[in-house]
């Protein structure tokens, strides 16, 4: 086989680049151990969208208004998880209104949820749900009690584990584009042996997601290679190109994790 | 009980703010479950430190600079977890190097120690593990085969779980500061009967981390209120303040989680 002289480019277009905001003091006081972005990667990943960047953030007005404001900047699509209920400490629709530069209005349509869901009237603590960066628009679907706003590409759900996960999936389709092929390679050498190999694979096909990670305390193999592209005749060229050149008896297994 | 006309100050000087960076495409990706941010989060706080940002980065030269740029801005400490190892995809080391302005050069003394672990002589990817941005120190502790490296305030960590762990646990009482002391209210009424009085509460006290977050699917209590402070006598203060003023018959339980 002859090295291409150019890289071989991928025929797919750009991927969708996410970006999740998970807001809550209690995450970063190590008083509960966030679920939400392990859940919320695994499910971008299998809608074929492309989760760049995760920031776990304090329940600050200031820290959610620039974190928004720098996610906005990269981001295709932007995830929040917590901080909206009625007390002193749910400032997430203030964060976002402050790092978008939009006043915080209140929304009839959701004054009226609101009211029903908690059953109180004139209670300012409650009516204070109700207030949204302006322009902000209701999703509703299947299963929501409370619609979820969105903020143009931003979209604000609920800390609460339960909550958060059915507002997700009622409305997970419309991230969806296509999905990434993936083939996983197991060594039984190091990776220090094959990272000359792996430098020229990264080269030849830039477009390629590829990974290389160490096993500890796994008898059956000692290197695990990830190859992903949402092209799957280019994963095809690259997988090709990286068997062609190690060695067989490197190779454990393929695709499926040798357990003996 | 009058209210104080001045807010109450706490007497505890200011708290060292940490930062963590948490390196590898494999987490966004959602092949792998971050377990690293919720055990710095656990460990700082018993420490005495207060995390106020995680994030979780790709294995991209350009993204770990620029957070490491912004969190330098921000923090007292910073941690990183991942992408030190032999491949093209570990490039934290460049990342920091490239965020603070240094060149990478390499760390005499971590090249002897890198070719002892490794035992390979000449392979220039194992070399590679010794550059180190300039001005790097190394922190030697029992039970470590390679030191942790230093940059100023900012620590690097493999990814490795076991090996993380184990690096960690050996350096952190050097981060060690006052300890803080929490207290916590299990109240069978929601948070929005609450939420005035915990508004009062944070202007009085505007030192004091007080939380408020709803129970779900627990039928033993709907609320839970956390009020924390370094300052014993201040959190005090702050306690006996929300106690005066909640009705006797909310209150479940206080400090210990009630179970039905």
């Amino acid at each position: 086989m002859s090295k291409p002289s150019v890289p071989n480019r991928s025929a797919t277009p750009a991927t969708p680049r996410a970006e999740i905001l998970i807001i809550g003091n209690e995450i970063l006081s190590g008083k509960v151990a966030d679920e939400h972005a392990a859940f919320l990667c695994r499910e971008f990943r299998s809608l074929g969208v492309d989760v760049r960047h995760v920031a776990v953030l304090p329940d600050d007005v200031d820290a959610i208004a620039e974190a928004v404001r720098i996610a906005w900047d990269r981001a295709d699509l932007i995830v929040t998880t917590g901080g909206v209920g009625p007390t002193h400490d749910d400032v997430t629709l203030a964060g976002i209104a402050k790092g978008l530069r939009r006043p915080l209005v209140r929304h009839p349509t959701l004054e009226g949820l609101v009211r029903d869901v908690y059953g109180v009237s004139g209670n300012p603590h409650v009516n204070r749900l109700a207030d949204v960066p302006e322009g902000a628009e209701l999703l509703v679907a299947e299963g929501m009690r409370v619609p979820v706003i969105a903020v143009d590409k931003l979209y604000v759900f609920p800390g609460v584990p339960e909550v958060f996960r059915r507002k997700f999936h009622a409305i997970k389709m419309r991230f969806r584009t296509e999905p990434f092929h993936v083939k996983v390679i197991y060594l039984r050498v190091g990776e220090e042996l094959v990272a000359g190999l792996l430098f020229d694979v990264a080269r030849e096909f830039p477009d390629l997601a590829l990974g290389s990670y160490p096993a500890v305390d796994r008898p059956a193999y000692r290197t695990k290679i990830t190859l992903e592209s949402k092209d799957a005749a280019y994963l095809h060229s690259a997988f090709a190109y990286v068997m062609a050149r190690l060695p067989a008896e490197a190779v454990v297994e393929v695709d499926r994790e040798p357990t003996r």
